[in-house]
């Protein structure tokens, strides 16, 4: 079966997502998902490194889009409308990718360790890079981290949202976690943060 | 060299330690381990299943006590001023431990690609946890996990901070980590969370 080099990696990411799903990945080697894919296990291993990897295609891309959302964000925003002014800007790379087989991917990543262990680094990753990218923002170096990690709450918040199918719009939903982000710490609760010790 | 189960467990903790960090986590087998700690290798795995394991003894209780804590804050508190009550009320399981020791592990698994992807499969489980334990106290399901996300922001700031030799005291740490968190999304900062689109 013909086909440029994008079509093969799509037809190789497609078909390890339909076996991971059915068999399961313990139960999956390359050279089925290759078998699947029309192309030798050779062609799979031009294109991928091993059986978790095609699950994860785009990891650099998508690190580097949100690194650069987080420098050109307008400057003197505070840390988080940074990162909800960057995660909007690169929303479409969220949501450009059918909505169902994006649902399969994460229920299979759920669960297979492996594989969730995988997405946890690629998670970490991505918190590292925001971190570096709010501190060249000039963020001081012990809330940078604090930023990076609570905007990744609400990007997963507002990510699982999407998958389930919720009716409301990306941008709706990221900001729908942004606020109620916001709630949580409002000092109008009056419940503050001042350490809270057992008599 | 006799000695009870427990000095076993924390002579074999040692050992790995010992040798993951001066000749790699890779180049060291369970047997090397076994060695050092002056046991058989049968012995190694009757207290833990693999290599990555013994680095990890004592995530099943911390998660538990993590979410027992959780469980038992005062009623009426709000979700992060319960997660700092209950952080503080169980610091000393985080510093009973030798600080040079918790700072040499931690250089190891940071450095080790497969030990940080166990340590962040951690971090999850006790996420989840929190997770839980905030939605038994009647904590909507949209709001606990972005609490739990940001409490183990909090966590691990302090953590860090504490592994770096930092002299304020742990509960000070989380406290200063949480005030931080609060000042990040002070509505008084004038930014809000309203979402910001590009023209």
């Amino acid at each position: 079966m013909a086909g440029s080099r994008k079509d093969v990696r799509v037809r190789l990411q497609r078909a390890a997502l339909e076996l991971y799903s059915e068999r399961g990945f313990d139960r999956t080697t390359a050279a089925d998902v290759a078998a699947l894919a029309d192309v030798t296990e050779r062609t799979y291993f031009r294109h991928f490194p091993d059986k978790r990897e095609v699950l994860f295609d785009g990891e650099a891309a998508m690190t580097r889009a949100v690194a650069d959302a987080v420098a050109n964000a307008p400057a003197g925003l505070a840390p988080l409308p940074t990162l909800l002014d960057a995660f909007l800007s690169i929303a479409p790379m969220f949501t450009e990718h059918d909505r169902e087989l994006s649902e399969r991917r994460h229920r299979v990543i759920s669960a297979t360790p492996e594989l969730k262990e995988r997405e946890l680094a690629k998670i970490a990753h991505v918190t590292d890079a925001i971190t570096t990218a709010l501190e060249h923002r000039d963020v001081p170096p012990h809330i940078a981290p604090l930023a990076a990690m609570c905007g990744i709450a609400v990007l997963t918040r507002a990510r699982l949202e999407w998958l389930a199918g919720d009716t409301r719009d990306y941008p709706t939903l990221l900001a729908d976690a942004f606020a109620d982000l916001a709630s949580l710490v409002d000092p109008s609760t009056g419940q503050g943060f001042s350490p809270i010790r057992r008599s």
